[in-house]
């Protein structure tokens, strides 16, 4: 049901890019909070993205801009204040070229990741960035957000693979700056400031990757270590012997294995019972086989104290089978069901540290579940708090708010992140608000209001709402 | 001598600040061009930085900071208008930590690049960023222009191997950004905003750097190419065996061992006379040497005719005398005498064929000699004119714009990009108004208000003069 607002804005827009509103466009993964509904729109081009971004301006209707909504923290649905337009990426879905023998590849915006990946894959390449979500997440949503995954220790996160980019912004100008360039030092960097900004600076409608030609040897093993000071040091040990070549380094807590083990019993586990685990990839040059690489590694932290036991895949499937072990983590807490959960990042050397001293400060706040896993080889740990065994989610919704506020202000006093890789969205904005450099926040506020003075950009996105901005609604949980 | 102005900013600074002015704060390293004299204020801290901006700010008194002084696009010095305050990090030298197990180090702006590598050293790790000025070259400058060098193919330009910065902004605030983290998705990224925008957004203090344990197996090898279309063949083939351990592939012309037989004759040359060579170093895991893995490389190689014959290194002394000869291409140059230099890159498919049409359309123009070399694993190139023998650089003063026109038309025309790993500064400001893409650099614009509204940061670099500041004279040459 359009309101007259909403007629007066529709009569502006490009023929035909309006779409029927259906609950999708308004979730969230987690179903917590629904967005506000307002028109949807789906341009074809670029310069049907810069109409709309126009007629938006003249009426001024915030833009909610939307991919695959796989983001975890709210940036892509708007709770509560004016019906905004949702623009969503989902026509501009063309590989507009790739270029093998420069390892370059021009995707529009709505392609999903695992589209990119397997463009890439057909032309002999691997687009690295790898993401539970990736057959839904759309790569300019990726980019936006600057999206991190397994990988990230070797080939960085989505901001590191980003060549150029083409944007659209709110004032419906479009920059043009899809190079195939690795160096190009003309000017300020536009591109990383709208990488990461989560829509609030404009619309990324096609970006330029950077593609790898894949590691000739890739090997996987799944290691029991001591602790996390252990793997952290394994971890050393690795990038010491490896060269580059550890690609990925994953983290598995006890309470993980668990988990899977009481809901999703079919997942076979090669360490059963693990208290601390590693998932370890390494990809290596040809002449060195990646079996014998990591028996090598293996041997040495053996002999070091640092790995109690461990299995090397022998097989691809054996591969495939620890990766699916991984990635079906997060399924498992969504079926256990979370009180709280917290994406956060630190100094390695405060890794160990920080889990043990949260795990004794929340020991003496009540009696819960913890899981700590995640990607180590870049400090980033999903570190999420359960019911404990015969309690349920409700119990702890007094305490929930305390809890990762005590996370939170472990976690800050260490030098670390609140958000290391899934973004502010309108979740984390008065995390941002508390412990963002004050400097730092001002010059991202002056930005703001450079670029966009009405503020009709993702409102209420990343920098929490101003006077004349609606407040977007204290949700049910911390995701 | 002070004008009064200048007496009653000089009481406003911080005591002790204040150095002597002398020539070499107003020189840039092709001494094409001199700077204006005015205040030198060395300060010892940030906040003696921070009084300092403010001062500047009150007096509307532009400031130009120094590093080392090393930018070879007039971006360190003021050529004309008001004389300006110029702020010299030199007294800013700290290490302020450096954690090998989380392989982070953290600097003082004015460090130098050689210190920040020897600190990295004594640690056992590796600062990969490498450049023939890193004796002099001061982090901090390093980070403000993007530096790139010898090894960004692998490890990036200095952009990606910085974590965070602590910065002045052109109101005084400090930015204390310092983290020691991977991943950090908590709002815009300031961080790369100021790092290449050269001093115009505010003054990098300090920096936390990423570091690298160094590979244990190097190699190096000088391989004799048919021309740059097989030297980007040899790359790909170079990529697909090494899995990312390709650390650097540079191009070497038979003009640039020609120039150096001539006036550099002591330095020893592996291969005389070839027509097009590549430097190639590799770093490699434990377990492949790296000699082997060049063996197998170039026979490879030389069995799809990409590869003449070359030499592998077989000691860290030769190694050492194939990049001796890499690094003194450029002192080459200098003796010969440029009648126009071009710091530029292209998407690498695009190279051959510029390089042809770019050699064919200068021979139209006039006798000369081309010195085409550099980074070719980056699709960066120093495309270099000189006299013909037996004629001067002044016999083409009249040719030389058109000469830099028709060379940077010709690689944009093919999506490349007129500064590569320079910057801008005052040098190439016309070039990024004429080249730019428009919605970007009123987006540049935009931002440049916002965080320095009195426009009192580094004025006319990178950005023209627009009313109210003094434009840069045009200078004798283009670097």
């Amino acid at each position: 049901m359009l309101n007259p607002a909403d007629d007066a804005l529709a009569a502006r827009l490009p023929k035909g890019v309006l779409r029927p509103i259906t609950p999708a466009y308004l979730e969230e993964p987690r179903r917590r909070l629904t967005g506000q509904a307002g028109l949807v729109a789906a341009p074809r081009n670029v310069d049907e993205v810069a109409a709309i971004v126009r007629a938006c301006a003249k009426a001024r209707v915030g833009i909610v801009p939307r991919g695959g909504g796989t983001g975890l923290v709210w940036g892509q649905i708007l709770p509560q204040g004016p019906a905004p337009l949702i623009l969503s990426l989902e026509r501009m879905t063309a590989l507009r070229g790739l270029w093998p023998e420069e390892n370059v590849l021009i995707a529009e915006a709505g392609m999903t990741l695992q589209a990119v990946r397997d463009a890439a894959d057909a032309a002999g390449r691997l687009f690295p960035l790898s993401l539970a979500s990736q057959g839904t997440a759309a790569i300019g949503g990726c980019l936006s957000t600057n999206a991190g995954g397994v990988t990230a220790l070797r080939y960085g996160t989505a901001r590191a693979l980003c060549l150029g980019i083409e944007a659209v912004l709110p004032d419906g100008r479009v920059v043009h700056d899809l190079k195939r360039l690795r160096k190009d030092n003309t000017g300020y960097d536009l591109r990383d400031l709208l990488i990461g900004a989560e829509g609030t600076l404009g619309i990324i409608t096609a970006v330029s990757l950077r593609l790898v030609v894949p590691p000739p040897n890739i090997g996987v093993a799944m290691l029991q270590v001591p602790g996390p000071e252990a793997a952290l040091t394994l971890l050393s040990l690795a990038e010491g012997r490896m060269a580059g070549g550890v690609t990925a380094f994953e983290l598995i807590a006890g309470q993980s294995l668990a988990f899977l083990a009481e809901v999703l019993p079919d997942i076979r586990q090669p360490l059963p019972g693990a208290p601390w685990s590693v998932l370890i990839e390494v990809g290596l040059p040809e002449g060195l086989p990646a079996a014998a690489a990591l028996e090598g590694l293996l041997g040495d932290a053996m002999e070091r104290g640092l790995v109690l036991g461990g299995v090397i895949a022998q097989s691809g499937q054996q591969a495939a089978d620890f990766w699916h072990l991984r990635e079906h983590i997060p399924e498992a807490n969504r079926l256990i069901g979370a009180i709280a959960s917290h994406d956060i990042s630190l100094p390695l050397s405060e890794i160990a540290g920080f889990i043990r001293d949260a795990g004794a400060a929340l020991a003496a706040r009540g009696d819960m579940r913890v899981n700590c896993f995640g990607h180590l080889g870049d400090g980033n740990l999903h570190y999420n708090l359960f019911p404990a065994r015969g309690r349920v989610r409700g119990d702890y919704d007094a305490l929930r708010g305390d809890l990762s506020d005590l996370i939170h202000e472990m976690v800050v006093a260490r030098g670390g992140s609140f958000s290391a890789e899934h973004g502010v969205g309108r979740l984390k904005t008065g995390e941002l608000d508390r412990w963002g450099d004050p400097a730092r926040l001002a010059a991202m506020r002056a930005i703001k209001t450079a670029l966009d003075p009405l503020g009709i950009m993702n409102p209420g996105a990343v920098l929490s709402a101003t006077a004349g901005q609606a407040a977007p609604a204290d949700g049910p949980d911390r995701s």
